[in-house]
C-alpha cells in the first residue's frame, strides 16, 4: 500500500499503527463503527490523516445506509470519534455536504485525500526553509510524537521537513522523543526515521528540555491538532513542555501542519475540549492494580511560545516578532 | 522488614525495587559484586538508600577481603557504580576512613542509617510547615521519581512530606509523574502512596507543566541527587522540565533532600557527571530493534528556579528572593 488510508473496492484501508513497528497489518473496513473504533484506538492518527478518515467514513456510511437519520447518526459518530483533532470533523462535514449522493461524496474524500499528499510536499520544502534560515546548514532537530507519512496520507508534516533536509543534505541530527504513553515516538517516528535512511536518537519526553539546555538541540519541530484563531497550538501532551524548554534554551520552536488545522472558529487553546484517555494507558500494567490517572492526550503551547507555523500555505508565527511578522487568519 | 536497605547477620539486606510493585522480595547480599550489581540495576536507588548502601558495601568489603589493596579496588568499585549521586560516594568515603576494622565499619554504617532515619522526620516536618505556608491549607502536589521510604531507610524525602501533610489533614491532592524510563513514579510512589491510604493520580512525565498551566497543581516537591554550591539541583531526569513548568505557572518548585546531598565541593550542576544508562532502557521492546538513544538518567535545574531546598537542618534558596532569603553554604 503507498498510502496510510485509502479507498479501495468499497472499503477504507488503512496501516494499523497500533501494531507498527513490529507488524505491517493493512486493515480492510467496510462498517462506520469498525472505523470509529480505528480511530478510538489510535489504529489511524494524526490531524491530516484523521481529516481523510472522516470524510471516507461518510463514504462508508453513504453505501452503509438508505435512510437520512442512520446516516446522519454516522457522520455525528465520525465527527465525535475524538473530539480534540479538527480535521476529523472538518474531513467528515465537508463528505457529509454531498450526501445522499455516494460518488459525490467519495469523489470529495478523495479529493481530500489528494489535498493532504500536496501539501506535504509543499510544507516539507517551505519548512526546510525555514530551518536553513533559522538554524543554518547542519540543524539539529528534536521532534514529538510521529508526524511523518502515518500521521497524514503519505510524507508527513514536521517529519517530512526533517526527510527534505536529508534529501537536501542538509540535516545535523534529529532526537525523537517516545511521547508517552502510547509511545508514537518511539514506535513510529522510529520506523520511518529507519525506512528512510535517516541516522536518528530516542529520548523519553521528560529529557527534551534538558537536551537543549546542554546545547544539543537547535530547533523543536513538530505537528499541531489543531491551530486556533490567536496562533496558540493544541498538539500532543509534551508539546507545551517542549515549547518552555526551547524558550528556556533560545532555540526556535516550529509547528508545521496542514492549513487545514488552522481553526479560525477557536478563539485560543483554552476554549478547546482537551480528550482525558483514562488511566489505563498510564498505569497498564505497570502501577499497583486500580491506580488512577489523568491523562490528558493534547496540551496547550501559547502563541507567544511559538516561534513559527508553517502550513502548506504560508509561514506565518502568533508572536509579534515571529519571523515572517504574519499574523494569524 | 522495617526498612528499604539494613544489615542483618552478616550481609545487606533490602527490598529487590526492580520487582515492585507486583512483588516484595528482600535479597539477602553478602559480596560487594553482589552489591554494586544490585545498586547499577538500580534494586536499590534513590540518593540516602545508596549513602546507607555505599556504606555497608565498605563492611561487607571489610568482611570479605584480608588484604588493604582488594578492600580499597572494592571500595572503589562502590565508590563509583553510579556516577551522579554524591551520597553513594560519600557513604562509601565516610566508612571506609575506619578500615581495617570491620566492627568500626559496621558502626559507622549503621550510624549513617540512623542518620538517615532522624533526617527524614525532620525534612516532613519542615518541608510541610513551607508547603502549608506557601500555598495554604489543601494543597495539590506534583511529585517526580520516588523520593519515599523506598529512596531512604523509612519515611522519604520529599513523598514524606506528603505523608506528613495527609497525616495532618492538609493535602489537597498528589500527581506522581510515572518517571521514564524505569518508571519508578509509577511502580514505587504510587505503591507507596496506596500503602499510607493517600489518594493520588498518576500522569506521564511530560503532562506535568500542562496540568500545571491549567491550574491544577499548587506546587511541585521532589528530591535531590546533588545539590550544588551554586545551589543548581540534580536529580532525575525531568525535573528540569518540571521546573519550568513551575516557573511559568508561578508556582513554587521544593526540594526536599538530607544535609548529606549538599556537594559544595561541586560549583555548579554543570561541573556534575551526568549518568547516560543506554539505550536499552528506552528503546527496549518498543522500538525497532537496534534504535539508538540518548538517556540522560539526570538533569540540572538551576538554582534560579528552585524556590525552596528543604534539608534535614534548614530551608534555603539559590535565588536571592528565596522565602528565607538564606545562601547556600
Amino acid at each position: 500500500m503507498k498510502f496510510t488510508i485509502d479507498w479501495n473496492d468499497g472499503a477504507v484501508v488503512l496501516v494499523d499503527q497500533t501494531r507498527l513497528p513490529h507488524e505491517h497489518v493493512v486493515l480492510r473496513l467496510e462498517t462506520v463503527d469498525s472505523l470509529v473504533e480505528a480511530i478510538q484506538r489510535l489504529r489511524v492518527r494524526g490531524a491530516p490523516a484523521l481529516g481523510v478518515a472522516g470524510a471516507l467514513g461518510v463514504a462508508l456510511a453513504a453505501k452503509q445506509f438508505e435512510g437520512e437519520r442512520e446516516r446522519a447518526r454516522a457522520v455525528q459518530l465520525l465527527r465525535t470519534a475524538r473530539p480534540t483533532a479538527v480535521n476529523l470533523a472538518r474531513g467528515a462535514q465537508r463528505a457529509a455536504a454531498l450526501l445522499p449522493s455516494f460518488d459525490a461524496v467519495l469523489a470529495e474524500a478523495l479529493r481530500i485525500r489528494d489535498e493532504e499528499i500536496a501539501s506535504s510536499g509543499r510544507m516539507a520544502r517551505r519548512g526546510a526553509d525555514l530551518v536553513q534560515k533559522l538554524c543554518g546548514d547542519s540543524p539539529r532537530l528534536l521532534t514529538h510524537c510521529n508526524t511523518g507519512g502515518l500521521a497524514t496520507v503519505v510524507d508527513g508534516t514536521a517529519l517530512a521537513v526533517v526527510f527534505e533536509l536529508h534529501r537536501r543534505g542538509r540535516l545535523g541530527g534529529v532526537v525523537a522523543s517516545e511521547t508517552r504513553p502510547l509511545l508514537q515516538g518511539a514506535r513510529l517516528t522510529t520506523w520511518e526515521l529507519r525506512r528512510a535512511g535517516v541516522p536518528h536518537r530516542l529520548a523519553v519526553d521528560s529529557a527534551g528540555p534538558f537536551l537543549m539546555a546542554r546545547g544539543e538541540i537547535d530547533a523543536v519541530i513538530l505537528g499541531a491538532d489543531r491551530i486556533c484563531a490567536n496562533g496558540d497550538v493544541v498538539n500532543k501532551i509534551g508539546s507545551y513542555a517542549h515549547a518552555l524548554g526551547a524558550r528556556a534554551a533560545g532555540i526556535p520552536f516550529i509547528c508545521v501542519a496542514p492549513e487545514s488545522t488552522v481553526d479560525l472558529g477557536t478563539a485560543r487553546g483554552a476554549d478547546v475540549e482537551i480528550e482525558d484517555r483514562g488511566a489505563a494507558e498510564v498505569a497498564g500494567s505497570t502501577a499497583p492494580e486500580g491506580t488512577d490517572a489523568v491523562n490528558p492526550a493534547f496540551d496547550v503551547t501559547p502563541a507567544e511560545l511559538v516561534t513559527a507555523v508553517v502550513t502548506d500555505a504560508r509561514t506565518f508565527s502568533g508572536r509579534a516578532d515571529g519571523p515572517d511578522g504574519l499574523a494569524v487568519g
